[in-house]
């Protein structure tokens, strides 16, 4: 995908706009947050343009998690206060996405750091296994699906 | 890591406790969480019992987010109300993590679905660019020991 030309994160990783980098191979780029949620809040995102994780490619995505570790690593040796990690990601307004450039969070978390993401964890339905059966054949069914199609295409 | 006899999803990944499959690799399981927080909220988790992302093998790590779009490929192609994606990890009890075997969540979502992470997204610090950036000279600076370290062992 082309890079927009009005995405903040393309600018970012192409050098036009400044940002507090910490990390850079050949696929992605990890920097600070400019208004973290939280000390040490930094954003992964891939070197090639892509809106979502749909549109990651596969090199991006495979570094991903890797990198994470590495990040969290350091930050673990840094004097950011660290008691643990969540990462974080959305795809669609929906589900948060503010900026249209794929992106990690990766929030170093301690006591009383003002982020209360669990609380809606605590708000649970309870289908029963026989519904969750049934959703789970047509997930196995639409990824069978997906991959006759890839493999046709190939 | 030897896998603890009383981990959940290590009895999951083995057989010895059922759970609503939808994929299944040599590093990877995903299954539909019990008690989801949304329909069709999936865990996707290392074959291999890792406590967190720090512990999760390079093999498990490298697949996670490839097989996170093949499962929200699937998912957009299912009958799950979904017009958007979060992932979510936790390390840590003080991040929420309250399985201690390494796992992604993947979170369908909809509008209405009564989920509100991004709530927590609203409340910004602002500690400034030279704050960032002496940050960020840490951070890299904890990189490189770590590589080095990491070097020296290998």
């Amino acid at each position: 995908m082309q890079s927009p030309t009005d995405c903040i994160f393309c600018a970012i990783v192409s050098g036009r706009a400044a940002a507090a980098i910490v990390y850079r191979d050949e696929h992605l780029t990890a920097f600070l947050d400019l208004f973290p949620v939280v000390p040490g809040h930094l954003l992964i995102v891939p070197n090639r343009h892509a809106k979502g994780l749909t549109e990651l490619d596969a090199d991006a995505a495979s570094r991903m998690v890797a990198v994470a570790q590495r990040l969290a690593a350091a930050v673990r040796r840094s004097q950011t206060p660290c008691e643990g990690i969540n990462l974080f990601m959305a795809e669609g307004p929906v589900a948060g996405q503010t900026v249209f450039h794929c992106h990690l969070h990766l929030l170093p978390r301690h006591g009383d750091d003002g982020f209360h993401v669990g609380g809606s964890f605590l708000n649970r339905l309870n289908p029963g296994r026989d519904q969750l059966d049934a959703l789970a054949a047509s997930l196995r069914s639409a990824l069978s699906t997906l991959e006759a199609t890839a493999e046709h295409t190939e």
